[in-house]
């Protein structure tokens, strides 16, 4: 069974190629036997209940039923309930063995994963660093002098390093995205309530989110179609609305001013974030230069401001009567949860309203936000001489997304000279989460190399299928043209030109009597063999094609038409009556020409051709 | 000028017959000389300044200016600033003269609105009662024993008295309706975040509207639309959806079970409010038990958790300087939300989305709730005696909706045996305003009676145009027919049957060859003189009907269909092409009529008939 790479392709052609889940959890026990203590475990399942776990998914697949993850195995961190294990959240003494599996976990041992265990994590998740832990700290799979990323640092390297296919972490502040970045990974923070957060120690309940470490995006996707799921029982979970904003092809995507963008000295950094930006335009992104400030005086807020309260609501009376039983630092970080008042809440509420408001003009500007994932990466030595600074420093280009309601999805981004990987992350509004990682996936390919700290390429892997947006083409002969009176009616609806074709022979173009402004006729003729007529196909969405067709006036009706390449798009036709006894102008190949040529001849009515039905 | 009743209809036909600007204001003047102090005004206009306002709008009248509220008069609370204008909240210590107008206000005078004056309210509108300030107690046009209810109570008498059209107030708790149940008034508590809420004193900013009175629904309605208007500088200022849903003709209204109604041994109010369910289920209306328990608990928040801290919030340093210049029942209550701490207001926080999610099991079964507006009324002596109880108890059916995102409308539902009104309130999701106050209007109507303290009978004003709303009407004539193989495409779609019709004469209907399931083709052919084709109108929204005509396969399309009473809705024709060798049917009036008859011939083809163009 070839298991060099775990991603979801490698892992389904080794099944196909004979593998077994027998095999693989006796390949990936191997593995982690073979690893030592690296910190990234806090509960590893024992290898009869991974042969256990092995024997079910054998057992549904054999009673037919449907697994999409048969046999996929995955982490879940350990501020995440799965029924009887200890949730520790990395406090020992905060402990308890949880009695229910939380649904997205369930969710995922339903669709025919297997669990492998539960993985380290900064305590009560809170940090960037993976250090703030009793059960020792995880490094960095590249090189061990440096840290992993947190809080969900075990999550991080059991994916990077081969020993899961996934892994579910959780973000508040950006701990599903730093530890991606510093391993080489995708990481996913989904929009705030798209997963259910029941069976998650809280750290900021009102932000948290449970996220996805994955060796692609397409991975990331995957995962997500099957755990977004509206939980009625978490308050906080979220119904994904009806129609889903797609991305346009020509997206425009925001970057902060050079001035605005800190990389702590790391000039590599530095430069691979500007090839980050070059990457996203060849693949159809304009950039645009937005102004970071408002952002980064969010991310400010969640630390310096009573968010830290909510830490401190989610575990008292715990915190109260065994203080002494946490991190020093994750104490007193907690711990200053104390000193705020309600009046302190309402107005740091007030504050991130205005904030809010002020970063909506960036997004009347960009589509997308690109974002290094963290300025820089720092060695265990390092942070262990200024613990908290640095973790703030890691903050910069995450700690806003929650509190603004954004989500966000963290992708490889290149090297180092000295080894060390560098990530960006993509960031949208809520919901948009499925064309984010669309681009982060492209980004990704467009990048090349290796995934995670596998010998797997990423062009290796099959490309995903084209998407599958909720918008509809159409296609405009006339008035509608870019540049002709009526285009407004699309341009207002916020339809996008996609592109310039003509349709397929056998369509007729007709010059309407008596319509203002001016339009002509298009009739669909199977038999003739005309030169086709120029158009333009548009991209609307369901709303806006509705109200569009709502204002389609008689005689012009849409329907389906042809177009040259053999593909078919909606688009204007004509109803027949109409053109009995119109000027036929087929033969200019498009209304424009027509118009033209009229203009060219003094107005002068092209000759009348004969109709044909 | 006859002024009998200010509402918007009968002031307009008073000044097409001849009344103006000028005239108004003295009458108005006058009126409120001779109530002498009524305790309604905190400041009034001058009838200088009202005659300079008299001059402006006539100018701007005789300019071509737009003004869709040429001389209306208005009243605005007097914790909203008008520029040069002092505003107290009902504080004189507090006051200042603002510097700026209010957006609200100002489009208001841009559109032609005369302001008369700002009104007293329960100190920093906080209260439900009218009776906490120092500018003396309002009571209730109907009986001065009784309190005119708050915390806008000077705004409610204004309006009920004939003082002014309408005029503006602020709700938070219920402060927009509760003077409106008391005075036979029309209160619109619009969703958060429609109307700017720039320019006004806050109370708890995160839920704070301002609210309008009006002596009718219609009046509401239009007042709304003309100030409902995205404020960039307002950060909790929301942009209205594209889509606002409308209700459908058989709504269901959920209504409390009487064991959850509570009237404090009001009987008459008992007997009122249940007369109201039968009218509202008389207009069309499905009434639905729901479980008031999650609301009520909800309502018991706001006064009993943190957010008396925004209260707070809003006017320290003030309150922390000058704790005497409060009234002491204010006081008491601002000063409380010094109690609560950070750790207080994110429980609280996470309590309301507990709440919110188990009131959501309700709003699945109705599209709009009807209460009382409250229980019951009070007089000033009994609310002298218990001022902080009965205030709380006229809360029970207001206080929760803004802290739960719903919209309401407070409408008068007739009067005890002792001459004082009765008031319900029709509550809706956020941005369902609109509808609310159509069918509120139509609660009204059918109530008849006279509006505000008036002698005019809401009978006797011109009902308002039938709903615009934002649906489309759909004609089917083949297999999406009721009981064909394609109607799901509209029933899953959400689609509603309006009508069965059929074409105007000039159309030909044909069978499709080739199409599974069958299925006809229509074409419009103006000069022939049919029987007319058999046909279903269907309502869709924009979306539904966008995703609809995108599934349309050719030689089908969307375009306009003339009905036999000559008005046009969108429909399916066929593209001309594929009738050239089809069969007509035209003379069966419909394809059910074809259908039946080929069954009936046992499934032999009717006679071919020639096929017109």
């Amino acid at each position: 069974m070839n298991l060099e790479s775990l991603d979801l392709h490698s892992l389904q052609t080794a099944y196909r190629d004979g593998g077994t889940p027998h095999e693989l959890v006796r390949v990936l026990h191997s593995r982690m036997e073979a690893r030592g203590d690296d910190h990234v475990w806090i509960h590893r399942v024992p290898l009869a209940d991974l042969l256990a776990q092995a024997d079910r998914v054998m057992a549904d697949k054999a009673a037919g039923k449907k697994l999409p993850l048969f046999g996929v195995p995955f982490a879940v961190k350990d501020n995440i309930d799965v029924a009887g294990m200890p949730t520790t959240a990395a406090c020992p003494d905060f402990a308890y063995v949880a009695t229910a599996t939380s649904p997205v976990v369930q969710r995922l041992m339903d669709s025919g994963a297997i669990l492998l265990g539960k993985t380290n994590l900064d305590q009560f998740a809170t940090g960037l660093v993976g250090v703030r832990s009793p059960y020792g700290a995880p490094s960095c799979v590249f090189d061990a002098r440096y840290i992993s990323g947190g809080s969900s640092s075990g999550s991080s390297v059991a994916v990077a390093a081969g020993l899961v296919t996934f892994a579910l972490g959780t973000d508040t502040a950006g701990s599903g995205r730093i530890p991606a970045g510093f391993n080489n990974l995708v990481g996913w923070k989904p929009t705030r309530g798209l997963l259910s957060t029941r069976g998650v120690v809280p750290a900021c309940r009102s932000l948290d989110c449970v996220s996805v470490f994955s060796l692609t995006c397409d991975d990331a996707r995957a995962i997500g179609r099957l755990v977004s799921e509206f939980d009625p029982a978490d308050p906080y979970s979220r119904e994904r609305p009806g129609a889903t904003p797609a991305l346009p092809a020509a997206f425009r995507f925001g970057v902060p001013p050079p001035s605005q963008l800190e990389f702590y000295g790391d000039t590599e950094a530095a430069a691979l974030f500007a090839s980050s930006i070059e990457r996203l335009r060849s693949l159809g992104g304009k950039p645009v230069e937005i102004d970071f400030a408002p952002f980064r005086e969010t991310a400010e807020l969640l630390y310096s401001g009573p968010w830290v309260a909510e830490r401190l609501a989610a575990i008292q009376p715990f915190f109260d009567e065994h203080p002494q039983s946490l991190h020093p630092v994750t104490a007193a970080i907690i711990g200053g949860g104390s000193r705020y008042s309600a009046v302190d809440t309402f107005r740091a509420l007030y504050r991130l309203e205005d904030l809010r408001r002020a970063t909506e003009a960036s997004w009347k500007r960009m589509d997308v936000l690109l974002l290094p994932t963290s300025g820089t990466i720092y060695t265990h030595a390092e942070l262990a001489a200024e613990p908290v600074q640095l973790n703030t420093n890691l903050g910069l280009y995450t700690n806003f997304v929650n509190l603004l309601d954004l989500c966000a999805v963290a992708v490889p981004a290149g090297f180092r000279s000295n080894g060390l990987p560098f990530g960006v992350t993509l960031i949208g509004p809520a919901f948009t989460d499925d064309p984010l990682c669309r681009i982060g996936g492209q980004m990704h390919r467009a990048l090349g190399g290796r995934i995670g700290a596998s010998k797997t390429e990423i062009g290796a892997l099959p490309a995903p299928a084209p998407t599958e947006a909720r918008t509809i083409h159409l296609a405009v002969v006339g008035a509608h043209l870019t540049g002709q009176p009526l285009n407004g009616q699309l341009t207002s609806r916020g339809a996008t030109l996609v592109k310039r074709s003509r349709t397929a022979a056998g369509y007729r173009l007709f010059v309407l009597s008596g319509t203002v402004p001016a339009k002509p006729g298009l009739v669909r003729s199977p038999g003739v063999n005309g030169p086709g007529v120029e158009l333009e196909v548009w991209s609307l969405d369901e709303a806006a094609f509705g109200s569009f067709v709502a204002e389609v006036p008689p005689p012009l009706v849409i329907g389906t038409v042809e177009l040259t390449d053999g593909t078919s798009v909606k688009g204007f036709l004509c109803e027949p009556f109409a053109v009995g006894s119109a000027v036929e102008i087929t033969r200019f190949g498009g209304w424009l020409a027509y118009l033209g040529n009229v203009s060219a001849s003094g107005g002068i009515a092209v000759p009348h051709a004969p109709v044909v039905r």
